[in-house]
């Protein structure tokens, strides 16, 4: 195996579908390929029952290539063309979320097919990547919304939130959920019909920080859903996209290193860097590092091969690394592939798919 | 032309290079590669006599493909894998860059054919996008490497050093050339016989802010090397790394309004962002940019197509946008397609060549 090579563990991204499909029982998954589009990954979720969440018309595309039809993918762009709305629907992508009246006017020729979800901004203080601030339609929108659906017949499938990738406290789902609430009755108010609530995606996997459990987040998820059917609100479908969390967990970068320097700091040159895999670095994602490297432990300035000063990392505390020594990075199976370029010429992570990785420590051995 | 489009001025490449010709004749010109390998660039700048700057052995491979033979490429990243130079100095690119002891290391096997540059550390205060703190060797580490050499045999060809991409200031080279001097003074005191001055790149570009000429840059260069020659000092080789100056001006980014939300501010999502060619925008880099549209500026928050929070621009004063509306951003030619990944299905902008463009606004016209 060459590196930088990612190696995906089979088992684990199964394991990681059942769990949810276990904690959220009533809920569809969509798994969002953005985070990681294998088709290796697509089949193994699709056997498992799984729909996908898509943010562009090449997403939807590429997935009806692997044999997943229309109305198993939701497209959740908040903002898109006319023209991919009009594409998407017209092959049979029906759930769609919007965020705002602009984009909601380009919905008129389509109210009788598109079932239109409101992406509601909620707090995203907890998360390592937030996705708030660029969409997410806050609380003061919502009546001119609700009123101007009402009044030109688009019907309102239901609601949307994001609580941010990789959100690392219960109080997320809580406060969106809550908000969500708030979202139904008053749309309900102006005479909607909401039936869907989508709770994207968000879910934390283990990158070495305090992390709720999956039970933890679904206990709270549940316990509102349950509140809203003693209250009659019982959806017809509920649905969760997760990203990360099946394909990141599953997922182990391997990369070596190039070469060393003692500057101000140590620094570690390695094959695999911000724009060949490492990208979610550049705003503060660490993953879980360990080398083949014995010796005592000291502060490294982990960065990528290329020429670019852009190409940093995150220091890392490791035994003291030489020219050649091996580093694997859990938790690498999402968000990485999928950004990378091939500046200067380095390409990013071939992908190996194994059946299952007992111990990380074991992928040493297959880099030649 | 559909966008997301790069539209690249063959004459523009050409002035830029016959510029930098006219202001540095002393000098070889080695084009950086890295900011935009297009291969039509690579075909005109080689019928200018140019010759190439890479980073990575796929870059060398890539101008072989391209019929550029060894001797007119030269390998300035500091860091590289054993196996990199064994490669490279077969296939006779023997310039080769390093800047510490652990890499010079690497050069026992080659001392014999590789001509190698120390990288100096100079300032990078003055430039866009920083290159030192990754790269360059201290002043304080100069005597264990100029020993090192004479005690091994290792001939020092020269001196490099890279004054930070778009550096906007002539100090940036004013200092560099003094640091350069006082490293070829010392090596020769240690017996070393330098012969190759390589003043790397930085040459900035209209971006809407004050920068020096090329005239002023180069009257700093020369004037030093003057001095070095009444000193008894003529390099047999200077050599000078432009990536942004010939390939930036000459590009123009075409992208189209996806559509629009009036949040905190008023926000534009393009169907090109940081993840599909604007990877620049994230450290600071602002494109002067221009639209279709009428009416009275405003501030606009531009922002990229996909689903991800980070795929934030920056902040333009352009007349009010709507879904549709067309923006060009000067001076993209360069770091833009290079950095593209297809993250969410968002491909990187599609490349035209045209003669020359008179008037940036007329390439509103082609797009359908």
């Amino acid at each position: 195996m060459r590196t930088p090579a990612l190696v995906m563990d089979r088992s684990k991204i199964l394991s990681n579908i059942r769990e949810l499909k276990t904690a959220l029982p009533r809920f569809r998954i969509a798994y969002a390929i953005k985070s990681n589009s294998h088709p290796e990954i697509i089949r193994l979720l699709r056997e498992e029952g799984s729909h996908f969440e898509t943010a562009s018309l090449p997403e939807i595309q590429f997935l009806m290539q692997q044999g997943i039809p229309g109305e198993e993918i939701v497209l959740s762009n908040p903002i898109k063309t006319s023209e991919t709305i009009a594409s998407a629907i017209k092959l049979g992508v029906t759930v769609l979320a919007f965020d705002s009246l602009d984009e909601l006017e380009k919905f008129h020729p389509h109210k009788e097919t598109a079932q239109l979800l409101l992406r509601i901004k909620v707090p995203n203080e907890a998360s390592m990547w937030p996705l708030t601030g660029k969409f997410g339609s806050p609380i003061e929108w919502w009546p001119d919304i609700f009123e101007y659906m009402e009044k030109h017949s688009i019907p309102l499938a239901g609601i949307t939130f994001h609580p941010g990738s990789q959100c690392e406290s219960v109080t997320g789902w809580e406060n969106a959920m809550i908000l969500t609430w708030r979202a139904i009755k008053m749309s309900q108010e102006y005479g909607l019909k909401p039936y869907i609530v989508n709770i994207g995606g968000g879910f934390p996997i283990d990158l070495g920080r305090d992390i709720p459990t999956t039970e933890e987040i679904a206990a709270t998820v549940n316990a509102h859903v349950d509140e809203w059917a003693e209250e009659g609100f019982v959806p017809k479908e509920l649905i969760c996209e997760p990203g990360r969390f099946i394909s990141g967990s599953a997922g182990y970068l391997v990369s070596k290193v190039v070469g060393t320097a003692h500057r101000d700091k140590n620094w570690a040159y390695l094959d695999c860097g911000v724009f060949n895999g490492m990208m979610e670095t550049i705003d503060g994602i660490e993953y879980p590092t360990l080398s083949n490297a014995t010796g005592e432990l000291e502060k490294i300035n982990l960065c990528g091969p290329s020429c670019d000063s852009v190409d940093k990392m995150y220091e890392a505390k490791l035994p003291t690394l030489k020219t050649g020594d091996k580093l694997i990075f859990r938790g690498a199976g999402a968000y990485t592939t999928v950004y990378a370029s091939s500046f200067n010429g380095f390409h990013g992570p071939e992908v190996h798919f194994v059946e299952s990785v007992r111990d990380p420590s074991d992928l040493f051995a297959l880099v030649s």
